[in-house]
């Protein structure tokens, strides 16, 4: 994320509830949805429908004509009626559309895997569409021999499939000064969580032997903006990965067709796509995206470097701001959880501001380093709801609130904020994105 | 699968190796691949490429220019260079494109997800374009009270996600008088394996009260087939679901958007889509899918009915007719297995048509009723090879031969075969369907 967007982030006031500004005209998915909440109702009963008894009920004419054949889409793609199930970005966040950002819609997503083709994106010099028959990679540096592979040579070596989230170090970057986006899409949307299938990487630098003093590698991408980054070689030969397909298929072209690094539970921007060179060093390469960018400048000037793995975080994302509740009564709560240290161990939920936490149902696998998906069902009254969740992972390390994480690290900082998120949920069922202290 | 396909099927002959006829001219992705068999090579050193230490292979242009930025693609495609990557058919197999079938291409796959675009399609009345607004689901018959359900009261129950493999009971059918099609696409591509999100049919079911004396439910669904099966209760109270997204996102419309219904493990044309009717019943209701079709006609004239659970099963997807080996030297075949009675134990290889079989490496989740990958690394000489894979699952059962599986059952057969698939490895690397007896 860019520092430009920071610019226009505002002081937050002092309120119990700091209501993030609606002025901004981004959110036009919001006030489609907000357009419905007037229907609804509870489950009826058949009878008060007119159907008849062993009838299903007259409401659709798709079962008197034949429908689309199979040769149509041999690519398939979603329903037109899940048209408003895309990836948004916001206009004035960066410069370019080259190097910006969009974000992955968690509120219209289930489960834990994030499909292809709604993976937030981030590119410092857009989509490199590479042809996978001139791709080479190189390793060299501190190597017994410096090799070039080419994409057939690396799906020569043993592969392994693992689902791992990948996060910005800047998702929520922008609420670091109060509430300011109006939906999770916009706070926390900069993660995804997919199967990927690769090499591990200590095999490819097995292959070229790592000298002894090495300590340090720097995978470097092939686009425009050539990103590198340091990496410690200890990292790099215990879960790194040359992943080349995600969900199954081939890597997208936004997340580094044909080949990009796999650095589980580190922040994003080391993950290099479009992968063209690793070199193996005995010191790290202060690059500019590890000295400039990617570091977190707290109050006295300082910055903290290397804070490469992404915290324990939990976001509600249904209800959130574009995903008004509908109902009074029975209603589903839901959200993700992950740890860049390991697995989730526990959520909780509050629905009153803090006060009062409940254990939420952590359902589906727990693989390392993955999204979790929690659930929280409960009926609803139609009283206002101050909303949050708060994860606990493997290593016994509990989410913190924005106020604890500014306490530490000031309110300079962009990056890594792993606070805990506050939604208000009106009596209408409306949801805005607040803060309470 | 309809039968017409079958009509052409033909006897096979006895040589050991029994080649499928090559004059049907569908596989054109083979022959393109058959065309890159000249290539290939080792993995050369930097210096033999004359690249000067320290700097990439100079074999790109992509890092000179800036690509597409983040708006192009709200919701992401594949690379160009994958657009060989699609479902396909066989023309000469159905009548029409409304009752037909496509294949998912399980050579160009890897782990056990299947993308959401390249899940195999089977239609008996095309694909319904349901609107969900006007989505009903009716539970109607042997309840205390029938009910009717929009898709927002379904999301209102307690949710789950699942991975499960759907396998159409036709799926190798063409194989069972001998090899036929020359492609692991087309002799097993009518699977596809997605984590499913969805809500417990049981809640359902217990919402409308089921009446003492219910035995059976029948799932109908909302498309022109008005497709209708007969399940036990005790399979619907146990593990069935009412799924509404897969792999994170809503249904794809030829899978049944907005809902379908999950029975895990149990054959694909009992999963019914555009689901909007459930009757609860004190017997089966003997639907033509389950009378006139989806039977197994055995040698002296009588059917099976009711061979709902697929067998366990596995298929070496690389090498395979569409995708040939490229290289002496190091080799990297893998393959899938599942079993719709659990998970799988254990995968077996053989390169030399059965004599030696070694254990292959499962990788990845070991998940209840889903695929599982597997790969077996070795050293190929250039000799020919015949190909195999046999599955263990955890009930202890071992994959057949399709000699064992004619046996018991005669040549009849269209479903449920999962007997053992030969690939034979010529010494240029191409693969063909064959048999070994």
């Amino acid at each position: 994320m860019s520092e430009s967007g920071n610019e226009k982030a505002q002081k937050t006031q002092s309120p119990i509830i700091q209501s993030r500004t609606s002025r901004r005209g981004f959110l036009s998915g919001a006030a489609a949805v907000g357009g419905t909440l007037a229907t609804a109702g509870l489950i009826r009963p058949a009878a008060a429908q007119g159907a008849p008894e062993n009838q299903p009920p007259n409401v659709a004419d798709w079962s008197r004509y034949l429908g689309e054949g199979v040769d149509a889409r041999p690519y398939g793609t979603p329903s037109e009626f899940e048209s408003h199930v895309v990836r948004r970005n916001v206009a004035w966040l960066t410069a370019s559309t080259e190097s910006s950002i969009n974000f992955t819609p968690l509120h219209n997503l289930d489960g834990i895997i994030t499909p292809n083709g709604l993976c937030f994106e981030r590119h410092h010099s857009g989509i490199a569409e590479v042809n996978p028959a001139d791709f080479r990679l190189m390793i060299n540096g501190l190597v017994d021999k410096p090799l070039i592979f080419t994409m057939d040579d690396i799906k020569r070596f043993p592969r392994t499939s693992k689902a791992y989230f990948l996060e910005c170090a800047a998702n929520s970057g922008m609420e670091w000064r109060g509430a300011q986006l109006n939906g999770c899409q916009f706070t926390h949307g900069m993660i995804h969580c997919v199967m990927y299938t690769g090499v591990p990487l200590r095999y490819i630098l097995e292959e070229a032997g790592v000298k002894t003093g090495a300590k340090w590698i720097m995978p470097e991408g092939g686009d425009a903006s050539g990103m590198n980054r340091s990496i410690p070689l200890e990292k790099a030969l215990d879960d790194c990965m040359l992943a080349f397909a995600m969900n199954g298929e081939a890597l997208r072209p936004e997340q580094g067709y044909p080949l990009r690094l796999v650095v589980p539970g580190w922040e994003g921007n080391m993950w290099v796509k479009w992968l063209r060179r690793i070199e193996v060093g005995d010191q790290p390469w202060h690059a500019r995206e590890e000295t400039s960018k990617y570091t977190d400048l707290m109050e006295d000037g300082r910055a903290r470097r290397f804070t490469w793995a992404m915290d324990c975080k939990s976001v509600v994302t249904n209800p959130s701001p574009q995903a008004p509740l509908l109902h009074k009564g029975r209603t589903v709560l839901t959200g993700l959880a992950w740890s860049g240290r390991g697995t989730v161990d526990r959520v909780d939920v509050t629905l009153d501001g803090g006060r009062n936490w409940r254990p939420a149902r952590i359902d589906g696998p727990s693989f390392d380093k993955a999204l979790h998906r929690f659930y929280y069902e409960f009926d609803w009254n139609g009283e206002p709801l101050l909303v949050q969740s708060r994860a606990v992972d493997s290593t016994g390390y509990l989410q913190p609130t924005k106020d604890e994480l500014r306490a530490v690290r000031g309110t300079n900082s962009i990056y890594h904020n792993n606070g805990i998120q506050t939604w208000h949920i009106r009596e209408n069922g409306e949801v805005e994105n607040v803060e309470v202290s």
